[in-house]
C-alpha cells in the first residue's frame, strides 16, 4: 500500500458537503474511518518509527560522570540512570517501542533506594567493581561481564561500598509497559535492606549449578531464580564453542560465531517474560549472517571492536558502544580482531504472541 | 511518586549553568535522564491515557449507513470500516492501546477485496444476513450472534449477496501491532476467491463438534481452526449454565452471571494469540462482581439492556452499544430485565507476558 | 540377537565348577546376569507375548447373558464384567499388557454399586438403552454409540431402569496399573447416589458445546470434563469428513477413511491420561493404510462388516466383534459395504514416555 | 476388598453344573470374569509383589569381580552386568516392575561393544577411574560420583584404558519396556567408535554451564544433552544447600537434608523420559521425613553410613549398598555421621500418567 502499491485508492470519494458532514460526524462521535489511514495502520512489513542508531561509550560515560558530579541520587528520581532515546521516537527515553536502555552511574559510597515494579529489569556490567545490587534481600555482587536480573515485582536497590564510581547498562521493558498500561510501582527501604557483601548471592548458590535443581525448588518460576550470570561461566561457554568448532564439531551458530542465551533453569526458557538476553563472540575475521527479525534488539560491545552494517551503511563499533536495531531492519556485524557483544531483545514478546517470523 | 508520594524529590538539583550544559549534552546525544520523568514512566498502578467510554449504536449505525451512501468500498481503503477512537488517545483509531474496534458496513451486492495481514481479526454480528466472509478460500456465512475469526496471515474478503446492507463489529490488534512494529500486509484477489454461499463453512464441518478432533488435524494450531462460532451454540451453552444454576449446581461465574470463552479446540486456549473473546449473560436483576484487570476490554450489548458503572458513574447501555474499559479501571454491569454482552480483550497478551494480576 | 543375529554369543563361558559357584552366588544374593538373557530382555523390536486375536460378539453376548442368569451383581465382585483374556498372556484378564476390555451386563432393574479407583475407565455402548451410569453424582444416560468416561478416582455406579438387560464394552488400564503398582480403590454407596434419569448429564450441559468453555471452568483438567460423547455428534463429524472428501477437500486420514479422536476440551489432548479413544469409518470399498505402532490397540465393530489382516492373515469381522492388536503388529482393515469401528489404545502412555515411533 | 473389606462377596454364586458350564465357556473363549478376581486386580492401595530389599556392596562387588575372572565380555551378552533381582519378582532381573539396576564390571583394557536400544540408561560411579563410555561418538570419562546418561536410542559402548578393573551401577527401564512391549535394539561397532580419552565430553563442553544455552541448541530435547553430571558440581550444590541452611535460609528439603534433582537444561525436567535421578545428603544426626510414593525408587549409598527403615524395620546401610523401595512402601533414612545417597526412580512415569499422589 502507499509507496508499495500502485493500486488506485478506490475509496477516496469526491469532496462534497455531505462527505464533510459525515467526517464531522465521525469526529464528534470519536470515530475514525479506516479508509483514510490504511497504509499507515497496516504497512506491507514493519516500518518502525524507531531508527537504527549507535551511542558511543566515550560520550555516554562522560555525561554519566558529569551527572555523578551534579545530580544527587535518591528517592523520587530513584536512580541516576540516563536513558538512550531513539532519535525516531520523539525524544522519549525509549530505545525501541518495547525496550529501555540506560547507563546507570553510582558514585563512591552512594546508595540507590529500594523499590519494586512490574517492569522487568537487568543490569549488565561493562567495567568496575564494588557495587552490590540487593534483590528481595539477596545481595548480588556486580563485576565486569556479569548479567544481573531484577525480574518484575522484586524489591531492589544498589550500594557502592568502594571509593570509585561504577557505571553499567540497565535494560527494562518500560516502553512496553508504559504504552500497554501494565506498570505497577512501590517504594521500599530508603537504604538497601541487606548491607552484606558476599562474593556469591544466595540465588547463585542454590541454582547456578549446571543441570542440578534443588529439591526445595521444584515449582517452575516465571523468571530465572539465578540472580547473577557470572562472566567466568559466560566466557568459558563461548570459548568451548569455538574450541569445538576448531575440532570439527557443530557448536557455533555460523562459522566463527559463538553465541549463547541466558536461560531460566526451571524451564530452559528466557530469563524474564519479556526480555531475552544473549551473548555473541566473533573470532577474528568472522562476521554474522545477515538477519532481520520482528521485534527490536540492543547490543553493547563488551570487548574487541568491529563494525555493524544496517541499511547498507557500515559503522565502526568499539568497547562500550551501544546500538539498537528496530523491527525488520537487517544487520550484520563483522570484526577483524574479534569482538564480544552483549545482546538483549524483546523476542519473548514476539514469540509468545506469534508475531515472530 | 508524584501525587501518590510525599517523598522529597531528592534528585532535582539546583539550576546551574553546569546542569544546563549537562542537559544540553543529553539532548545532543539522544539521551534522557530517568530522574526527570520517573513518575510518568513508572506509575504506582496503570494510569492509562485511554478512558472508559460508550459509543451509542444508534449513532454508529447512522454514520455507517451514511458512509455506505457516500464512500465506495474497494482496493486501497480496503474496508468500509469506521474505527472507534478512544477519546483519550489523541484521535487515533485505537479503542485502547492494544485493540481496534470498528463498525464495518457492506452495501447490497457489495464486495470487499481480499487481503491478509499479520494482525488478528474477528467479526461479531449484531444483526443482518446475507454476507459471506471468505477466509483462505473457505466461505463463512455471517448471521446474528455469530463470531467469525480471521487469524493472522489468512487471506480474507467479504461479499454481500443480498439486497440489504449489513453492518457488524470488527475487532483487531492493530494498535498493538502498529506500536510494536509487527505488522505485515499483502493484497489478495480483488473479488472474493470463492463465490459459494454454503450455510456451514468447511472449518466448522471439520472442527465444530464437541470434544471431537479429526485425525487429519492432530497438529495444534496457533489460532482456532473453527472459523465460525454460531449463535445457536453460544445461546444454548449460556442457557444451560443458568438452568444448572437454577437446579443448584455450580455453573455460573457468580449468581445470575453465565459466561463462556470462545476457545481453540486444539489447545483449549484462546481463539487467537492476542485476542480473547467471551460472552456474558446476566439474568434479570443480576449484576457482575466488580472487577478490574491489567489490560483492556471492549463490550457490545447484544441483547437486552442494563447499565455499566465505571469510575463511580452509572451509564445506561442498550442493544448495540459498545464500551471500552481500559487497564485497571473497575467496572460492573447490572440489569433489570437481563442483558447479553459480547466481550473481547487483550488478556492473552497480559497473561503470556505475566503482567496479569 | 536371538534369531535376528548371527553374532557369536561371546559371553557364554565354559561350564566349570567355578562358574557354577558364581551362578550359585548370584542366586543366593538375588542377582541375575545380563549375559544369560539379553535377547529376551532387549529384542530388536517389540516381541509381545500378547497375540492379535478376535472375539466374536455372538459368543461374547451369549456368555454375558448366561452370567446374567447365574451370577448376581453386587458388592465384592462389583461388576458383572467379563474380561477378554489375551491368549498369549497366560489366562490373566489382560487384553494387552496395558489394557483391560470386558463385556459388562446389567439385567433389568439391576444396580451396580458405587466405587472409585485410580484406574481410568470408559464404557462404549454397542446396543441397548435404559442404563444410567452415575459419575461423581452426575447421572449419565447410556445409548447406542455413546462413549461414557469414568476417569480415575471418580465414584461411579450403574442402574438399569428398564425391563431389558443391557450390555456394553468396558475399557480400563487395569493391566498397566496392576503390573506397575499404581492402583487405589474405595467403596462408595451400595446403590447409585443419584436416581435421576435425565437425558443429558451435567458435564455435557456445561462442556459439550463446540469450542465454548465455561468461565466457571478455566482450570485445565487431567481428564475430559465431558462425561458423555454422544453418537449423534460422532456420526455427524464422520459424515462431514466423508462429505468434504467428496467435495475435494482434505478431511480424511486416507481415501475413504474418516476418523476422529475423542478429546479433553480443556487441552485438546486425550480424554484420559492413559487411554486414547478414537472412531473410524470406512466407506464401502475402502481400506486403511497398513500401520503398526508401539503400544496396543483394541477395536470393536460398531456397524457394518469387513475384514482385518494381521500377520498376513485375513479375518472377517462383524458387528460387535472385538479384536486386539499388540505392539508392533501390522494391521489393515478393509470393507466391501462400509464399516464403523470404535478404537481405544494405550498411545498416551507411549507418547508421553517417548516410546512412540 | 479382601482383607481390607468386611463386605460380603455377593457375587460368588452357588457351584452348580450350569455355573461350571459357564466358566468352561469363558475359558474356551479366552474370557475371565471380574467377579472372581477383583481384590487382586483392584487393591485398596498398591500392594506390590516386589519387596523392599538391600543388597550389600561387599558381596555385589565380590561376585562382580569373580565374573571378571570367569566371563569374557563381548558381543551377544553385550555387558558384564549383574542385575539385581527383586526377591518378590520371581527371579527375573527386575529390581522393581519398572526399573533395572545392575553392577557392571569392566576389567583392565577391556572393551564393551557398541549397541543402542529404546530403553533409557544411566551409569553412576561409586569408585574407580579409567573407563570412557562413548555415547553417539562422544567419549565420556567416568569418575567417582559422576552420573553418565545414555538416553534411549543412542549408540554406546565402554572402554577401560587402565590396568585396573572398574565397576559401577547401571540403571535402566528394562522391566517397564519388556512388560509394555516398547523395546528396540540394534548392534553397533564391535569396538567403541571413538578411542579418544578427553577429560570432558563434548556434551558437557556445550551444555554444562549454569543457565547458559548454546544458540546452536535451541530445540528442546527429550533427554538431557548433558552426558555427564560431574561429582564436583553435585558436591558443591549439596554443600551450598547445607551452608545456606546454616545461615538461616530455606534451601534444604527438611532440616539437615540437602537434595537435588539432575535435570535436562532444555526443559528443567527430568534427565530422561522414564527415569528420575536425584542425590541426597544428610548431615550427621539428621533423618529424612517419612514418605511413601506411587512408583519405585532405588538408592545407593555413595558415602558415609546410616540406616533405613521400611515396614517398621531398621537396617544398616554402608558405602555401596543398594536398596529398593517399591510402590507405596514408607521409608526413612537416618544417619549419625552423615550419609550421601544416589537415588533413581520411575517418578516421571507416574507423574506423566497422573498416578502420582
Amino acid at each position: 500500500m502507499s509507496k508499495d502499491s500502485n493500486k488506485p485508492h478506490a475509496m477516496q470519494p469526491e469532496d462534497t458537503p455531505e462527505l464533510r458532514a459525515l467526517y464531522r460526524g465521525f469526529e464528534e462521535n470519536h470515530l475514525n474511518p479506516l479508509w483514510t489511514q490504511t497504509a499507515n495502520l497496516m504497512p506491507p512489513h514493519p516500518k518502525p518509527e524507531a531508527v537504527a542508531h549507535i551511542w558511543e561509550w566515550e560520550k555516554l560515560y562522560e555525561l554519566a560522570k558529569r551527572s555523578g558530579d551534579l545530580v544527587p541520587v535518591g528517592r523520587g528520581g530513584e536512580r541516576r540512570a540516563i536513558g538512550l532515546a531513539n532519535p525516531g521516537l520523539g525524544g522519549r527515553a525509549y530505545i525501541s517501542p518495547t525496550l529501555w536502555a540506560a547507563v546507570q552511574y553510582l558514585g563512591p559510597r552512594e546508595n540507590a533506594p529500594e523499590h519494586r515494579h512490574a517492569q522487568n529489569a537487568f543490569r549488565f556490567v561493562l567495567e568496575g567493581e564494588g557495587v552490590w545490587t540487593v534483590v528481595d534481600g539477596d545481595p548480588i555482587h556486580m563485576s565486569r561481564g556479569d548479567l544481573l536480573l531484577t525480574p518484575g515485582w522484586q524489591f531492589h536497590g544498589h550500594q557502592n561500598i568502594s571509593d570509585k564510581p561504577m557505571a553499567w547498562l540497565d535494560g527494562l521493558d518500560i516502553p512496553f509497559s508504559q504504552q500497554m498500561d501494565v506498570g505497577f510501582f512501590e517504594f521500599g527501604a530508603d537504604q538497601v535492606s541487606n548491607l552484606e557483601t558476599p562474593e556469591s548471592s544466595r540465588g547463585e548458590r542454590l541454582w547456578a549449578h549446571p543441570g542440578l535443581r534443588p529439591l526445595s525448588g521444584l515449582d517452575d518460576t516465571v523468571s530465572s531464580p539465578i540472580g547473577a550470570y557470572r562472566w567466568a561461566n559466560t566466557d568459558r561457554a563461548l570459548r568451548e564453542q569455538l574450541a569445538l568448532e576448531d575440532e570439527g564439531f557443530s557448536a557455533t551458530v555460523s562459522p566463527g560465531h559463538a553465541a549463547l542465551r541466558f536461560t531460566n533453569p526451571t524451564t530452559g526458557g528466557d530469563v524474564m517474560p519479556t526480555i531475552r538476553c544473549q551473548f555473541h563472540r566473533l573470532r577474528a575475521g568472522a562476521k554474522t549472517l545477515p538477519r532481520r527479525d520482528v521485534g527490536s534488539s540492543v547490543f553493547q560491545v563488551f570487548d574487541g571492536a568491529g563494525s555493524v552494517v544496517f541499511n547498507g551503511q557500515r559503522h565502526n563499533i568499539n568497547v562500550g558502544d551501544i546500538f539498537v536495531v528496530p523491527s525488520w531492519i537487517e544487520w550484520t556485524v563483522a570484526t577483524d580482531l574479534g569482538v564480544d557483544l552483549f545482546h538483549f531483545s524483546d523476542a519473548p514478546i514476539m514469540e509468545k504472541l506469534n508475531f515472530y517470523r
